[in-house]
């Protein structure tokens, strides 16, 4: 069945922290790219060096755009529940939905500290991926925007209503 | 006269870089951060440990709002600059935009890599502010939403229409 | 009955790795940070915000000496064991030593990947420890090395011997 | 003439800092290799993307021990200055000194904050370099240590004696 809903959990650890003794809000967008990566290996596959089928040319999933609201600080020794949900899957890009869930396993304080979203989009990499074929450099692989293998599509599906809030962008 | 928008200059460092070979998207945010924290002190106060009169509670900016779009790559060792521009200026609130420039002293290759935007929020910290007293734990600094001081606001404006561009979340 | 090792296991994240593809040789030291604090919690106190006794300060553990000898790279997604053992406890300081384990899981190719150490000193913090109190500015706490409490000595003990190599840091 | 010694500025940044309110220990690994890039910069070549001559491999400086001892904390937005010195170099690694100065422009008040050093091995990239040439997976290449090219080695010396205390790894 396909998913679009997983949880991810992450303790807050010191080097996290900052001066003003709260989660470096820089964090936030690094533990939902650990709820996104986790979220794949749910589905089977990596984040990293995955070719849908033998022949096909590396997938990968950069960034297009991050985005976060940050309601309550995080602090040190935490443990907190990040939330994702596919909010919306184009031809090429799939945009998440992100919540950051406090004391996850008290039903009666659990709060939302932060919500956020990321907008990926699907690129394959070097040669094989009608890429033009310059030599590698170290670090540069080139890559194109391309359709989302069906053999990903298919394992994921769009939130159904109610579950991610309209406009999430235009809150602040 | 007040401030509306500032340049910062930064050289990507190794440790910024991922195994794509390019910044890691989370720096983004501490490259807008180091920006608007030197963009505090050209103003001639510190994000931190800033007072606007002697007898007045420490202030302080958190953001609560903070969204980024790639467009290219940054690459090791990169220089780059990340503008800085005063969107918008609330009663309690500031809005920044940034745009981050590649080659940005070569004319004809300087172009934006990133564009982005935080909210932040001025807050007054501890006692002296009207915040209740609790015996101070260290790192759990009580805090509360309070106006942007005069101080502040007479050395900043909002910047003239068409340096920024409209709807920036709606983007994407 | 006292501990002197313990493991903790820790996946790797895209965000440490760096444009050789491996994990950047800085994280090493927050994993065997991560491993000291899940240490404390597992004797039952915290890194943070511990008192020995009610009445007593704040007491914290900053290192003084951290190091680092790397045999293999750790990859993105691998998940590692990172081992702790007690290598000396003097009147103010523990000297802990480290290991990173390869595949924890197979007998086969368990492999050490890593080793370390750290020399961490007891100090108190702010008021009650007798230090001066001075205003206490935000970030920057007076501390001082204290005799390590007696409700932590008698939780930990030395590794016993033949656990340990010898002369750890003269390996280079 | 040959290079032994080199001077990095730095200030420190708010994400660097952690909730005890100083620099976390892990960025001032990150400040040496940035010393260390801006060494190599110094001399004419990057540590990244370097052949000795057209048709050599590719050189790389991963490192194979890293240390440092701390005596007092960085402060967010201080200005530090890393010190660099060659301390020996062998036929494949070099071993660097740093001290860390806080400070750096007040003679009266300078002072080191913190010393440390790296061990980095020299090593050849991918094909060409004589490497097994296995399909490179991306973020995996082959390397292997290799000479210090003489294009590298006709460029630094060892600092001369009395710049560096003996025995720096004995001290804690």
């Amino acid at each position: 069945m396909p998913a679009h809903q997983f949880f991810f959990r992450r303790r807050v650890e010191f080097a996290e922290t900052d001066l003003a003794g709260i989660v470096h809000f820089s964090y936030f967008y690094r533990y939902m790219e650990s709820a996104e990566h986790a979220f794949y290996r749910s589905l089977g596959f990596s984040v990293h060096d995955f070719r849908p089928t033998p022949d096909a040319p590396l997938i990968g999933w950069p960034r297009v755009h991050a985005s976060a609201d940050f309601r309550l600080p995080l602090f040190f020794e935490e443990e907190i529940e990040i939330e994702l949900l596919v909010e919306e899957i184009r031809s090429k890009t799939i945009r998440y939905y992100f919540r950051f869930w406090k004391n996850p396993d008290d039903p009666e304080k659990r709060v939302v500290a932060a919500t956020g979203n990321f907008v990926v989009v699907c690129v394959a990499f070097g040669e094989g991926s009608g890429i033009a074929s310059e030599p590698p450099e170290p670090g540069k692989r080139r890559m194109k925007a391309v359709a989302i293998p069906d053999e990903v599509r298919e394992k994921i599906e769009v939130a159904p209503p109610g579950l991610i809030p309209d406009s999430v962008d235009n809150q602040s």
